[in-house]
């Protein structure tokens, strides 16, 4: 049994509600496999939309940057953000411009961020953040150091006002263009992980499993 | 020679700014190979991010959506947006957890969207849209009829003020840390289109190069 997290008035789907989703394994998953967020926040009346990496504990997002960072320095006096996760996942071609589409995973995360004070909780979250992009590389490189802790900010961010919305399947058709002779379906996309590049820097180390067999979850 | 978009204050990089790059080409370049837009409004002093499709003709980006969609009339009434724009190209893994990094494309975009009210604009507003995503698709499919225009909003926002932020290459490593046995380097990321997958609804229609042949400016 997989939990729900509450309807807001923020999270309701009013278009296509049958492709939301506020299963809490529905979007751990998409937050999980996303390797982006597209945070919002807002100063003086404008909106910013920023890519940032992320990690994830359990109920808790967790973003990170320099101190010097304009956005984590905004969101000190503006805390209100939008986190938005996408994956996209293929192109839907239609008989009709109307009616083309795409499939995608998303999941849109609203809250409060709020800095991390404590030393040891900023260690742990960094280390979530780097193993959410490499799983397992926290063991694998050097952890911060005191210096390099004290030039990184933290921000937390509850996973409590969530929805996900999901869109899959071929495009959807006026019965009349079936008629029609135009080719429709879908084109497939997917993020694809290259052949490893070593920097050619240092010692000759050997390429780690996490690296040589590298995999979103 | 390309031109510089003017450098506001909203959009001089306060961070590394020799990542930053205003010129038209780098712009329309990023926009022209993202298939998803990241689009920021505010209501109610809540940030909200969504992610769109798109179109871009010269200097005017396109959205969409059903006349009843929220964010579109949200935007009527609160018109300052951000769109952003990202292109994963990398993840970068040093030595350090600390010097950990991406290589990336992306490009923020900020200004006032307008409603598009004239028909034969909303026209070919759509078909940008369209040909954004499947280049020559609006020669292929179904015009949109009166009725399907009536069912749909077009918004407009000049590409005016907007700056990319690029990072490419290696990890950045602290001196002492090449003496670890830590491989360190560069995963390449990138977009990947599989087999076109026909909805086999109508007719057999034979599968046009732009389809077959798909790929990103």
């Amino acid at each position: 049994m997989t939990t729900e997290l509450p309807l807001t008035d923020a999270t309701r789907l009013r278009r296509k509600p049958e492709r939301g989703d506020r299963h809490r394994d529905t979007i751990h998953a998409v937050i999980d496999e996303a390797l982006v967020a597209h945070v919002g926040f807002v100063v003086d009346d404008q909106p910013f939309v920023i890519p940032m990496t992320y990690g994830r504990d359990g109920d808790v997002l967790y973003l990170h940057g320099s101190v010097a960072n304009r956005t984590l320095r905004a969101l000190d006096t503006s805390p209100r953000v939008c986190a938005t996760f996408t994956l996209l996942d293929g192109l839907v071609l239609a008989r009709s411009h109307f009616h083309h589409s795409m499939n995608y995973r998303s999941v849109v995360l609203l809250g409060t961020a709020r800095r991390v004070r404590d030393a040891a909780r900023c260690r742990r979250a960094l280390g979530c953040i780097v193993d959410h992009v490499v799983p397992g590389r926290t063991s694998e490189a050097r952890p911060p150091s005191d210096a390099e802790l004290r030039q990184t900010a933290v921000v937390e961010l509850p996973i409590e006002e969530a929805s996900a919305k999901v869109r899959t399947g071929g495009p959807v058709e006026e019965p009349a263009d079936l008629e029609l002779d135009v080719w429709a379906g879908v084109i497939p996309v997917r993020a694809v992980f290259g052949r490893p590049e070593a920097d050619g820097q240092g010692l000759d180390a050997a390429t780690p499993p996490s690296v040589t067999r590298y995999a979103r979850p």
